[in-house]
């Protein structure tokens, strides 16, 4: 995971909503380019930047470390989730990838199908000497609470004992629960996932903020950067609290004073 | 994709309808005959001819560039829609095809299997140097409208994430939806799909002209073109609009003078 | 196709009906016996022989070219129809076939699978330059009436598109109809299927006369010939139709002659 | 077969019901233990042991020749039945099998898988020269009376035409209908399956004598013999019935003698 | 199997909680860290230590023999259980495994899934030169009780047949019940299943006793060792009775007194 890390530390920015939510949901005119996005990480100095292959195979300028997400679905089907293998490790390591990203829906009945997927993928690209990373969202009908503190632990743990070299999981809400996730994933790195846009910059920040105290190696984030209105001054801020251990507050000053 | 292409335009013939609908639906006398559409092709300069490849294999004669569909279905089963690969890339490229097709049914509850195939054709495609075009198509119980806004701009980013280097699309209605769509598929290549028989020569030309006006590269068409009474004057008013940028009116005047 | 024609015109005997139906519908002491069949084959100077691989390899002598079906299923199960691949195309040939013989259930719920396999046996069985022949026989729950002439002419069609050197359909009823059939068929051959034993003599002949009227190639028939009292009458019949043009009267009166 | 049988005759003991019924149903201290029916199968001169590859590996000692079954199930499901393989044929072979089994369930809703996998089997089997003998039981939702002559006939029919070497059928009840059955499967040979321990001697014996009058090739046989209170004695007696075709009165007197 | 035993006794250690109960079900502190249970697996003399392939590669040191569980499954999912390959036998032994573990669902409605996949792996593990052992658990709405004596037995006869070299099922209650099923596996090595921590270490002792009493090879433990407050205590115990017969009372005598 060096690749994707600096002093341990690491800020992925990911771009595959339109694919996964469809552009209409979290698009805008401005944010819909993918160059608007790439160029969002470079400037940003984000240590990873997350496509599906498609983007990177037209877009991809070799800037920001790469991971190519293998696997994709839409939200249209309203049955248990099932996200297919569309690319593979070959090919995302020839469109310049040092990394591979997996999403794993733990819990739903086709669980047992993405966890074969993973497995097999895992091994290929440690065969490359690149790292695996499974994105485990818990959900389905099984899954009634996916940010609840036993299922985001248990989305972490299955991350390290599957055999990922890190695992993005959603936040838990506090720093105490948050922590027992990444207890629970042992000596993998944990991204805390973004998610949806939140109401304000504190309230994200203060959880990022969370998750780092509990011990997160940082963040995979998308529209909370790329939906905001100064994705700069926001990814400053976030690498204040990722990097450099601050607090909220103070994160903000600084990124405002860059 | 610029084997289809005449300065970043194309218009591509679809001969598909025999399988997907069966000949009773769409075809009389002349039109069942592969040699009276791929004439029609041929003489109006089409940049493109979608043939499955039985009817490439028997009737194909290498005068305008072909893009073999791989997959197919008919539309008897009344499962949620599923079409799955009847021809390896391998063999299109052996019938002489420049560049290969698929439909993905964005939504359907088998999804998952079709952008999985997808995924491996586009891979093989681009191995051997041909383009990978897609037909996608959202339809199935979780669709409700695969003509709105938003169902086609998502069917257009689809493609471009999942690596299509062109995608087929429903128009969405006006330019102004239609041109979201295009902006959701980036760099890629957008192509308006005819569909059935419009009513009047005005508004399928309308359609086009507006799509044009979005900034499609072109058109894929068939029944408009191959059922039409006078396929030579439909396709010269296409070309009109496509490739001159001609508004209905002027294009229908100026393929009457050809 | 060559090899199952004698001026562009073949019938061919099928006796596959063992394992498609069971013994105990079709067959009696004589016809249960596959050298009693395969012996009317040569004395009826049949122009094709289909057979299931097991009959093939412990009885087949090489006399009647050999088509061998790839796929097979009882009548048991009462499910949507499924048949699946028993045979392969390598094994077909080593034991004797100069062509190979698969049935699309079109419209069933697993179309696509049926679709998928022939798709791959048609390359291969090209491959090694044998024709595929496709028995497409619409059938399940979506599928209302097998002989309407839409049904037949879809048949026939969907044959031609997905790759098929011929194809074996139910006749439509009228020769007017089934012309439109042979017509969607395009360049590939048509052979009416033969179906259970008719009332009469010339109910059979008749129908069979229509199909050829209609432009066929030939027929695949089987309970109508090898369960009829006097096969070698009846195959003279159905000669005189087929390769002299001559209608039923003067069949049934030249086949007496014999 | 030849490896199976004497005389064209055959007695084959089976010994796979600990997997298919579980250890409680038909087993006791002495008969739990494979070495006590193996041993049984050599003294008996049994000219063939059936047994699931773990007990082939663990405990066969090349005495009787060896079929290995490649596939099995449990009992305890109770959807469709299905039983898929377990066994590769080069792995029976290199266990010492010169022959393999395969159970098909005709006539489940999972037909057509069990169908595919025998067909591969059974190439794979004749590549490297042994018989590929299938077990035909029509069983499941569909299949009303697995022993009606109808049923046991289709099942011996379809044993012919995908290719087995010999059939493992039920009885149906009558040399009258079981000799229809032994027609229906032409020239392959035909094993009667002894089924669980019939209530007298007399009654197994009576039916054993009545599978050979029809034509059977011999038994397939495994509870009638190996819970039987004198192993020895019952095989005695089923061989004078099946290798010098005495009748039953006769066989259990000769039995006795021995 | 003789990398794991002594004597022809062992005690593994499993680990495989965190995937297939969760963290939070099990773990505390402590014995969430693999390095804290892989130390009492190495102090405690286990002749075997069971792990998934993602804690193998991260912390697996080479101490203590190690198995590499092949197959796992959250237990979220509430349909019929089915745990799929997420290891290969390659990679396994690539991380150290000197023997493979895969679970199979016995009564599963998916069970011919597991039975065929164990069957590969048992061969590819063979031709590598390493066990396969398989924890057989029958489960499903088919099974009403899975420590029930016939089921038990069923579970380690199955083992037997499909090919295992060691099975690892649950106690059926009385050493008398557990020795049936000892038998029904014959010549391969019964480990008890150690299930979750029971209310006493007097009762699991005796059950442990009670198996070995029974014939059983020895034990695979986990939460009964690792959620102990003193492990090193209750293995001491364990080994008393695994390695040297003692009763329980003297049991626990000899491992306070260490």
């Amino acid at each position: 995971m060096n690749s994707f890390l600096k002093n341990g530390k690491g800020i992925l920015l990911a771009y595959d909503q339109g694919f996964e939510h469809g552009p209409s949901a979290d698009f805008n005119d401005q944010n819909i380019d993918p160059n608007y996005v790439i160029d969002i990480a470079r400037k940003g100095d984000f240590t990873g930047l997350v496509l599906h292959k498609g983007i990177a195979e037209k877009y991809y300028d070799g800037k920001v470390p790469l991971i190519v997400k293998l696997n994709g679905k839409t939200n249209l089907p309203k049955s248990e989730p099932v996200s297919t293998q569309v690319c593979s490790v070959e090919e995302a390591v020839s469109l310049g990838a040092k990394g591979v990203g997996y999403t794993v829906y733990l819990g739903s009945a086709h669980e047992s199908l993405m966890l074969q997927e993973f497995g097999e993928i895992q091994e290929e690209a440690h065969e490359v000497g690149i790292p695996a990373i499974a994105w485990i969202y818990p959900r389905g009908e099984a899954v009634k609470n996916d940010t609840s503190p036993e299922i985001v632990s248990y989305a972490a743990r299955a991350g390290l004992e599957i055999g990922a070299d890190a695992v993005k999981i959603k936040y838990s809400g506090t720093p105490e629960t948050f922590s027992w996730a990444v207890k629970a994933a042992g000596v993998i790195k944990v991204f805390m996932s973004g998610g949806p846009k939140a109401p304000t910059d504190e309230t994200f920040l203060g959880q990022v903020k969370g998750a780092m105290d509990a011990g997160a190696a940082g963040l995979a984030v998308g529209r909370n950067v790329w939906q905001h209105q100064d994705p700069a001054k926001m990814a400053a801020a976030l690498k204040e609290i990722i990097f450099n251990g601050r607090d909220v507050g103070k994160a903000l000053e600084m990124s405002v004073a860059q």
